[in-house]
């Protein structure tokens, strides 16, 4: 299937080519399909049935089936598997990335686990064991025992000739680590560097020793912050005695850095992020990560009750200040949740710092008074509009300082949980628009009190 | 200044240490600074004044210069720039990457853009001139026109040679590209795929034909999707006649994504996405992308003043009503923001297609079934407390009707707009909060009419 062909089919039609191929015993074209769109044989792949897929695996091989595998998240790749005899499952994780399997490995019953890595090659397993070891969201978790080291007295000519016998098993060949003979990293040196020496220079006089490294029980946002930062397509991990234990590389790192963006963008929605993709997370699940922000924030929002309590008086005394209760307290709402995710997320890129709090506020004090003064107006004429003249002043003047009021809110909280070293994506919009909602309460009646004289 | 140091300094201190080794004008620290840390230097340099950069420029040189100033955002490049004399913005701009330097151009006032493209290289100003053809958001607006391109009839020996007296000016030499005598693009081939080859082969005879490339005209989300799909380095970018015109890395994609992830995210939160970094923005842009939203919330919850003054009979025959619409209408905003931004992620991710509508649905309603009943029962205590036993079981049951009726319209909507194939990142949480409402309302004071007998 050419190239252009592939783009246009739908998944139901690569399903069906991939069917056909199957019953044909017609190997190339899946060959190829798993070669050159690993992703796209990968989607089709879970829609096979679990006689298909011991069919496809039997038919590309091994290593092609372990790149499609590769291309899945860890329970999907656990899923397909499970569909494999236990010895056909061993080989295509033999095959993988270890960092890649590792992360399979960790989502199996631990019972299956043991069996497989039972079943596997020796080396192959311990490399996987070792990388258990690790949390997942550390250093040591994402990267990948598959480098190429080298000593620093062999030349660039004895380099290449042992690079050749290797370079195929390992993920990146773009850098080349040297160490010593106790595993102690030295320096680094890029592939393109040693093709361009001379022949008979020594690797260690090449080598650049000034290598930047990380700890692999660091977390992974600062190996993803660090390989962003220098612009590396990989960077060394190493243990307490500086050892080189395994790379982590750009494409995993892009990884961490969708993951935190996941958890950030549900922080700011109001709830507990989830650990896996929405369709496999459980009923359960999300009422578990949803129900303890809902209650939160119902506490903290049934002070509401109180307030309007408090001033039943004046809502007895003109029941028309209850009909602009939601469209008020709303608009407070609405710009708390703009200025919140603007600064929450120029917090997360780094363009704003706590330490910038007073620019900050300058500038949204200066922004609010603007929108309060289009949004006083707008509530204004929707007073009038509804024939209730007699409250257009309080309505508009109460929109004003409900803007002016809910800015500042939403623009300290974020920073200041920053300055405090806490993660600024727990101020939800949900938070925001819940503390806006009673205090805009407040503002309002005491507003109203004071213009109609009520109290 | 060793590793270890730097990392543990702050950005004052690193600020005072430049500022000394440029009085006492020594070079190798800045050097190493430079080339090291360059991201650390970018930012320090933001706080030196004109007189200290142009210094500072003097005595690392134009190239350590170009590596510095590639770091920042291309505002803050151009604001570097315009403190030196235009032949040294110049030298500065001709020894950055061709797509930086573009991007730098692009922001700078348009004589002053001509004036530093006559200032510069024939060759180099060519370059920058060709890449402002193409959009900012298209692959042509992202790429660098830095690349290795080899003719088919090379040997791998005489292809390495070639490379060795190139290698040094391009920004990536992990593929080599082919290309006939017409510049159309033949294929690709790895660099260690050429390292490791016999040194007589044809470069032809090595290339991988079936190779993924990019039209310049192309959306920039669509490059950044194919090197994320295929796990490449960098992909070609070419016109429609096949020439090879660029190439498109990975480091670039990211920076893609990054802006991409941020306009979802400022979308969610109910603003239009801002085109700067926060502080960069103007009072009057930041009002501009907030106004018009607000506005059209302000105008979608007009309606529940409407609501409130058709029930005008109810809120006056039952004051304490009134007291719980606050609570009960927050309570559906905070689930339907929770259920839209998992929606909206999970949508960005791909982890939910529209096709998927029907299993979403049926687990947002088991899901709010569980809510309903959890926030239902907090409701009905929360009456009891406040000394209003008559009103629980109509607060309650509209609890529980609320949470189920916002998670449905929060789950249908994103959906629906992708269906669509609108953005469903519109679907902010102001509008969902904005939407449950007002048919929040009429729930409530139905129900209260029902149960009450009221009407």
């Amino acid at each position: 299937m050419p190239e252009e062909q592939i783009k246009t089919l739908s998944q139901a039609e690569v399903l069906a080519q991939i069917r056909a191929a199957l019953a044909a015993r017609d190997v190339p074209p899946l060959a190829e399909l798993a070669e050159e769109h690993p992703g796209i044989m990968a989607a089709a792949l879970l829609a096979l049935t679990p006689a298909e897929t011991r069919h496809l695996v039997a038919l590309i091989g091994d290593d092609r089936a372990a790149t499609v595998v590769e291309e899945l998240d860890a329970a999907d790749a656990a899923d397909v598997l499970a569909r494999l005899t236990r010895a056909d499952a061993a080989d295509v994780l033999e095959e993988m990335a270890p960092d890649d399997a590792t992360d399979v490995v960790e989502v199996l019953p631990p019972a299956e686990a043991e069996a497989l890595l039972i079943e596997m090659e020796p080396a192959d397993a311990a490399h996987i064991r070792e990388l258990l070891a690790y949390p997942p969201d550390t250093a040591g978790g994402i990267m990948t025992p598959e480098f190429l080291a080298l000593s620093p007295n062999l030349t660039v000519e004895e380099a290449i000739t042992a690079l050749r016998t290797v370079a195929q098993e390992v993920e990146t060949v773009y850098y080349v680590y040297v160490i010593d003979a106790e595993d102690r990293l030295l320096g680094v040196l890029g592939l393109r560097n040693l093709l361009l020496a001379p022949p008979g220079t020594r690797v260690g006089d090449l080598v650049d020793r000034d290598v930047v490294r990380i700890r692999a029980d660091a977390d992974q946002e600062e190996a993803a912050r660090m390989l962003r930062e220098y612009r590396f397509l990989a960077i060394p991990v190493v243990d307490a005695e500086n050892r080189l234990l395994g790379i982590i590389t750009a494409d995993d790192v892009a990884d961490v850095v969708e993951e935190e963006t996941t958890e950030d963008i549900e922080r700011l929605g109001g709830s507990q992020p989830l650990e896996e993709p929405y369709l496999r997370a459980s009923v359960l699940d999300l009422v578990r990560k949803r129900a303890g922000w809902l209650l939160f924030l119902f506490v903290a929002s049934a002070y509401t009750v109180n307030v309007l309590h408090y001033f039943e008086a004046e809502l007895q005394a003109v029941v028309a200040l209850g009909f602009f209760i939601p469209m008020l307290i709303g608009t407070g709402g609405n710009v708390g949740s703009q200025v919140t995710t603007t600064l929450t997320r120029a917090l997360a890129l780094g363009d704003v710092a706590p330490g910038d709090v007073l620019e900050v506020l300058s500038k949204e004090l200066r922004v609010s008074l603007l929108l309060g003064l289009v949004m006083g107006g707008a509530t204004l004429l929707r007073a009038l509009l509804l024939g209730t003249p007699d409250l257009g002043h309080v309505v508009a003047i109460t929109a004003f300082l409900v803007v002016l009021w809910a800015t500042t809110v939403a623009a300290v909280l974020p920073l200041l949980l920053r300055a405090l070293r806490l993660d600024p994506a727990v101020v939800s919009t949900p938070l925001i628009t819940t503390l806006v909602d009673g205090t805009g309460l407040v503002i309002y009646f005491e507003v109203a009190r004071a213009l109609l004289r009520l109290g």
